[in-house]
């Protein structure tokens, strides 16, 4: 928790902010160690990012005096990444990273080898997915949650929603054995698409690159999904 | 398990392999799903890659008849990573990603943010390490196990080692603030250089950069270690 991300609400007047769920109240204490006096890095959803000055910390709750928050969060990466939906417990860590990455647009897809069952897995409610992109923003001191969307059928997105994404800006299919290297440095509009676990099959790959994706690799490393998609962004960006 | 990598001692005669171990046996049958006939990829530790027939699978033992090993695996990154000892569950988990990216020379070390607690680690035992090593040679198909080293001592580690090291290599110190954007698609012998979580402390910084590194950053967002590493290595080569 590089940043205490407060939402609006938790901002009583102008100056003063409480925090009351346990979660950042024991960080605060065991990991920040906290004392009455202590200036922290502060910032609000959608906002901007400041320091605050801790005034009281009780069991229950932590205030702080707020500053100016007139520090513009990071700069976003220009790319809207379509994952095929990982196993949860990578979905939960990927989701960390790539909000980390700085990642605002996120469609997560079914494909072919994505299993059934991960769909109805707890992991996807909207509020377990808002906490792990909480978690991504605290750690990187951005205070803009990404917007995550479900995509539940292959042929619908490609028919129905990925020309529309790929209006504007250039498509990049990340799957192993395409031709062209992945390309570095990009800071135009993207979209990226990444397979799950055994890649995407050969008709996604064929509809990906005949609706305008240009196959790009990353050589002949198989990578876990999640080290796959932070490598990606990090030699892409 | 992208590949089965075998020890030498598991082939048996020239053209036969037997492997024993519970884990590659349940993950043979759970994921693979194999069956008798099935022919699938395989590796021997520090040499080629091949094809193996399995020939049969009992309960103790999955036997495979060996075709040429003759690709070789793929190329190493020219680098040699110092980390900052992590704790150890992102210990674990870096020590496979790096292997999965290709690093071959590894050196722990500790600063004065590492926790002292971290070196009685068990997973620092080298049993422990050789086995995320392996995952990782698993995970990218490859069959080269990194050099992992300890350096206990910040100061030893910098006045006894590190001119060594720099020898013929550039030596890149990763720490937010620096003033060089990390470069892009290096191919030179390189030492990389990361802190833990919280980073080095001033003088450490100091030390490292009169020694003759190079100060890089990836930007105003803050990395988990493990994310950092990744994107450090995508980016660099």
């Amino acid at each position: 928790m590089n940043l205490i991300l407060l939402t609006p609400a938790e901002i009583q007047r102008e100056r003063l902010a409480c925090v009351r769920d346990p979660r950042r109240l024991r960080h605060l204490r065991e990991v920040h160690r906290a004392q009455v006096g202590d200036r922290l890095t502060l910032g609000v959803t959608g906002g901007g990012i400041g320091y605050g000055e801790l005034v009281r910390l009780t069991d229950d709750e932590a205030r702080f005096a707020l500053g100016a928050f007139d520090t513009p969060p990071p700069p976003p990466l220009p790319v809207h990444l379509v994952l095929a939906l990982p196993r949860p417990r990578m979905l939960a860590r990927s989701l960390e990273h790539l909000t980390a990455l700085g990642v605002k647009q996120v469609t997560l897809l079914h494909t072919q080898r994505v299993e059934k069952s991960y769909w109805q897995s707890p992991e996807l409610a909207a509020k377990k997915i808002h906490e792990h992109l909480v978690l991504g923003l605290e750690q990187a001191r951005d205070t803009m949650l990404p917007d995550v969307s479900l995509a539940k059928g292959f042929r619908p997105f490609v028919e129905e929603c990925l020309p529309a994404l790929l209006d504007g800006r250039r498509g990049l299919l990340a799957h192993p054995g395409m031709a062209q290297s992945c390309p570095r440095g990009l800071n135009e509009p993207t979209v990226l698409l990444v397979g799950p676990e055994g890649g995407f099959i050969p008709y996604e790959v064929e509809r990906l690159l005949a609706a305008g994706c240009e196959g790009i690799h990353l050589g002949p490393r198989i990578l876990r999904v999640e080290t796959a998609v932070t490598a990606l962004l990090a030699r892409l960006f």
